[in-house]
């Protein structure tokens, strides 16, 4: 595993690990990227973002004490993730996604991440309360080749406590 | 500030926030992108690598107990910097720079970051004992106009310890 981590995409036996290098080589091939340089650039900075919380979440998930464990998550919910939602709610006014009326790839990122980081806090919507944002989740949730993903996925162990050490314990 | 965080690049009054969302803007702008979707997917994977790295050396700066403070930055030291560099060494076998003879702006990312993580860490060097990353490094610092850059920039406060409370601690 080429960083000791999960994803990894295979393209032609060759690996492509880390999860935004993969959304953005993805994006490249399906012409999921924003249609301007200063767009790709305002859609970079919310997918910087969004990593940045997904990472904090992240930490919670890591945390092997109990307590400690309770402490963050606390924290997490009740302080930063409502900072993030709140800044990002005055970034979504302008068209129907984060570049106007066309998907990008980091509609759909910062979708599943809130998704990813519901499972990890045991929250069944992380968006509830910021309706801009719970807006956008739901039209890339309604994009029928994601609707019908989600209709047949396998059940994600994302929300299952890590073991408290090996590799696992790294993930994100 | 758009995250709440510097550092922002204004281009035309218009704020673009996040760290890599601005290398990669200036990377568009500069012709330092490698040069096909594939390369360009494997430098973005170190960079998130390096992203990756410098969030946790981030971790022990935001640490206001002193005591907690030494715990994690030996951890970070004795465990998460040499495995990252570990594992970058072995990307490191072709050509001068990440991507072959062509500087990018992970080459120039990566140098820098590893220069900010020294800082936090109170390490002069943070690519001894790695001989291909600490070549890198010094290419980079190599290139005229970087070299002239760092010879007339002003001293950084990256090293210095935020105030325990308030925006500066979140910052990275």
């Amino acid at each position: 595993m080429p960083w000791g981590q999960v994803p990894v995409l295979y393209i032609n036996g060759e690996p492509l690990p880390q999860t935004v290098a993969i959304c953005r080589y993805l994006a490249e091939l399906y012409s999921l990227k924003p249609s301007t340089a200063w767009r790709c650039a305002r859609a970079d900075a919310v997918a910087e973002a969004v990593s940045d919380i997904t990472n904090r979440a992240a930490t919670v998930r890591r945390a092997t004490d109990p307590g400690v464990k309770k402490v963050l998550r606390a924290e997490f919910l009740e302080t930063r993730l409502p900072e993030f939602l709140t800044q990002l709610e005055e970034k979504l006014n302008e068209g129907q996604f984060l570049c106007g009326e066309q998907v990008c790839w980091v509609d759909i990122y910062l979708a599943t991440m809130l998704e990813v980081i519901g499972a990890i806090c045991r929250v069944d919507d992380p968006s509830a309360g910021f309706p801009r944002t719970a807006a956008l989740v739901s039209r890339v949730r309604s994009i029928p080749e994601i609707a019908a993903w989600i209709a047949r996925r396998p059940p994600s162990i994302v929300g299952e406590d890590p073991p408290a050490t090996g590799a696992a314990a790294e993930g994100k």
